[in-house]
């Protein structure tokens, strides 16, 4: 058992790994531990709204663990510089930490986690939907933090939210589109889409 | 959907709600949102430990969702003051944030709560026990804070982490006693129990 015990240790590193959105309205980053929390909970409340049937033991799962390879990579924000070698450093520290594990948790942690990266389950694709939705929660909290400090377009914006579009559809119609409307108007996101 | 995203909205507070325990050996205190990814984590390794099957997506709803509560009624610290209105204070506020929910999704969180709170499955005891486990690990990581701050006696200490000794005994016996010989001879906690 002490094997579980480190591996519980070491991913309290998580709390100290922050991301470029902002909790409580802008007071603060927010840490990947928050974030997984978060998206868990947009998983449980926004299940309905999948086009396809999952297994929720397996979403709650993915989100949980999701991100638990940035304690060695880092985060890489979301609109940033573009990071050509993410997966394969994240495929690293996903073999180092989860290697903590005994093996039978071990593998199951590690297929969870490229079944997620892959998209290869209507599982990850839901979990992935969720991801994009608590990063979007964040900013329509905190007056489009992100979207101002990384000048972003109306483009680079819907293609970030494809996941959304694609998995959870009424999200999109719903609430996306109205923000980035909103947010277009404010100007703080550039149109150059034309129509 | 609307009611579903101010939910989500809402929910961020959990992020602001500190409890006394610390984080990455000692540096912060940790909020109840980083407390319950950090606990569904650990329900996640110690499964096998637990002496009952369990729906272990029950387990880490329930593990999500515990300390939401919290949100209006504040934290309780574990070896604080005793406040006799707690599960009161507890229930309005678990009525009140979750009544921002569809109602199919309120019941269904509203009585995970209320199993939760009153253990009364095998998966509310399960969770109960990693609850318990996680503030004791963030203990070990910090040098006994929360134990030196309240002085921490033997039989509060054991009082408290009975969850693990019931439904994860294992767990007990190999991390919790070993951990409390060693906090007893470096003088954090003191002996209050004649063997």
């Amino acid at each position: 058992m002490i094997d579980e015990i480190k591996f519980l240790i070491e991913i309290d590193k998580l709390k100290n790994i922050f991301r470029q959105t902002m909790v409580l309205n802008g007071i603060r980053q927010e840490n990947d531990a928050e974030h997984s929390w978060h998206m868990a909970m947009s998983a449980i409340v926004l299940e309905k709204y999948h086009n396809e049937t999952v297994d929720m033991k397996k979403v709650l799962k993915m989100a949980l663990i999701h991100d638990i390879v940035e304690i060695y990579a880092g985060d890489t924000p979301a609109f940033g510089t573009h990071n050509p070698n993410k997966y394969n450093d994240e495929l690293k520290s996903a073999e180092k930490i989860f290697s903590l594990l005994p093996e039978k948790l071990e593998k199951e942690m590690m297929n969870l986690w490229l079944e997620f990266e892959l998209l290869e389950s209507p599982e990850a694709k839901f979990a992935k939907a969720c991801d994009t939705f608590q990063g979007f929660l964040q900013n329509i909290t905190s007056d489009g933090h992100s979207w101002r400090k990384y000048k972003v377009k109306e483009s680079a914006f819907c293609k970030r939210m494809e996941p959304i579009k694609l998995y959870i559809p009424q999200v999109y119609e719903e609430v996306v589109l109205p923000e980035l409307e909103k947010y277009i108007n404010k100007g703080v996101i550039e149109r150059d889409i034309i129509k």
